[in-house]
């Protein structure tokens, strides 16, 4: 397993995988990595012959009060789960590497980018696009590999890729969850043990929300309200949004149906987490 | 030669090339293909094993008050201009191929735009970023050629292939002018008789600013002025803009230094003509 911290370097590794004839995968992470990120490199070392993992806590996708500087960083660790799950190269730039003097280009996409997350995060998305666009160009893999847990963002990036014709296939995983239920999160590390126990009622709120559908509701605003009411139980909880949206446009839907995804943020003290399923 | 409307279909003549280990070129064009066209075709074609023209009136680059519906197209004579310089594809989607349904994300260059035509065509850059992106990632050329007529587009494609990691080539080609000096360009084809002999007043207005230098002004702003009053004296000329620009980063500069870019755009009656010269 090799880290490198160019680009040069990752083309040239690239480009002799190539003249090989491999087929590369690529799994874009901010580092810190866990149970969900490994699950992501799991999935690319079977689909493909050599796997990348870029380790990069991008600058541009934080706003101005968000948690850039706190966010939980440890490249020994991360290569230990990068090695573990049989990956082959970790990308792991600076930010000037990423980002050098006068650099003025962005990749925006505005539809699947105005509810949920991107009406709160203002630039977020834009960010996401930027740095993942860049990474496709850098790396050139066959297959990329993104968590459902951040589903509007695998929502947006499968609109980007399509509209500007990038010769990625977008591969999608499952949220990996603690045994508790807890989704998997860097983000997971801020919560005091208080919290970690409150966050509980993220997953088990989205549950009664399930159970609901299953009954046979089909309202989404009913849907919603069994889910807001539950977090609402929570007093260390505080509701972000609760949103019933179609999956690939992420605009929001009047009825339950095929392919509605239900998404939750919650504040849980300071930390915001975010959680959904999709009713299929 | 091959004409192809899919996209599809260009990659599957790429693919073939590639594994025949050919090099590919790239000539994005929006057709009514003229000399400077084909002086971009020629080069491409000594450099690149394969080269494919892409024949495109782009939508998204044209302001509502624009000329999309006017700009003049006939494939017929683009094939034959292809062909003639020895091409080996024209890609000619229709704007329901580049653009279907959703179509909602856009690549955007702020400093190389923010003046001259950006500062003028609201979007227009925008456009161009998106389709050339959008071209690069359909064909997967190793280099592009774009023309030293259009600058500021060269110079805005140059960043954000920078930018975005984009690992394309990109070829400037030099100005291909008529017999008696004016500038090559679809649009000349808008022009009266009158008009066509009064826009002889752009290349002959470079030329004094430029005789200017050569005698050793190096003042930014009285270059300018020599520019600006010989096109004041042609009655059907309109000045939109004489500027002096740094050429990579599109940014006024007071004093005339290597690599500036002189350029100007003029409208002859209705017709908006551009026009350049870089000092070196």
């Amino acid at each position: 397993m090799q880290i490198v911290k160019t680009i040069e370097e990752v083309r040239a590794a690239v480009r002799a995988w190539r003249a090989d004839g491999l087929s590369v995968g690529l799994v874009p992470t901010m580092g810190f990595l866990h149970e969900g990120h490994r699950s992501l490199i799991e999935r690319s070392v079977a689909d493909n012959d050599r796997t990348v993992v870029s380790v990069f806590v991008n600058p541009i996708q934080f706003g101005p009060s968000e948690d850039l500087e706190a966010y939980p960083r440890d490249i020994e660790r991360d290569k230990t789960v990068v090695e573990g799950a049989g990956g082959d190269l970790i990308f792991n730039p600076e930010p000037s590497e990423m980002y050098p003097p006068h650099f003025t280009t962005f990749v925006d996409t505005t539809e699947t980018t105005e509810l949920l997350c991107g009406a709160r995060r203002a630039g977020h998305f834009r960010g996401v696009c930027t740095v993942v666009s860049k990474l496709f160009n850098i790396v050139g893999p066959d297959r990329a590999y993104f968590g459902q847990k951040d589903a509007q963002q695998l929502a947006t990036v499968r609109r980007f890729v399509r509209d500007l014709n990038f010769d990625v296939e977008i591969v999608a995983c499952p949220i990996v969850r603690e045994a508790d239920g807890l989704a998997k999160s860097s983000r997971n590390t801020y919560l005091s043990t208080d919290e970690r126990k409150a966050a509980l009622i993220l997953s088990e709120s989205l549950r009664q929300g399930k159970a609901a559908i299953e009954r046979g509701e089909r309202s989404a605003q009913a849907v919603i309200d069994v889910i807001a009411d539950s977090l609402n139980k929570e007093p260390l909880a505080r509701v972000d949004y609760v949103e019933a949206v179609d999956l690939d446009n992420v605009q929001r839907v009047e009825r339950i149906e095929e392919n509605t995804l239900v998404a939750i943020a919650v504040y849980i003290g300071k930390t915001r987490l975010i959680d959904n399923f999709i009713w299929k």
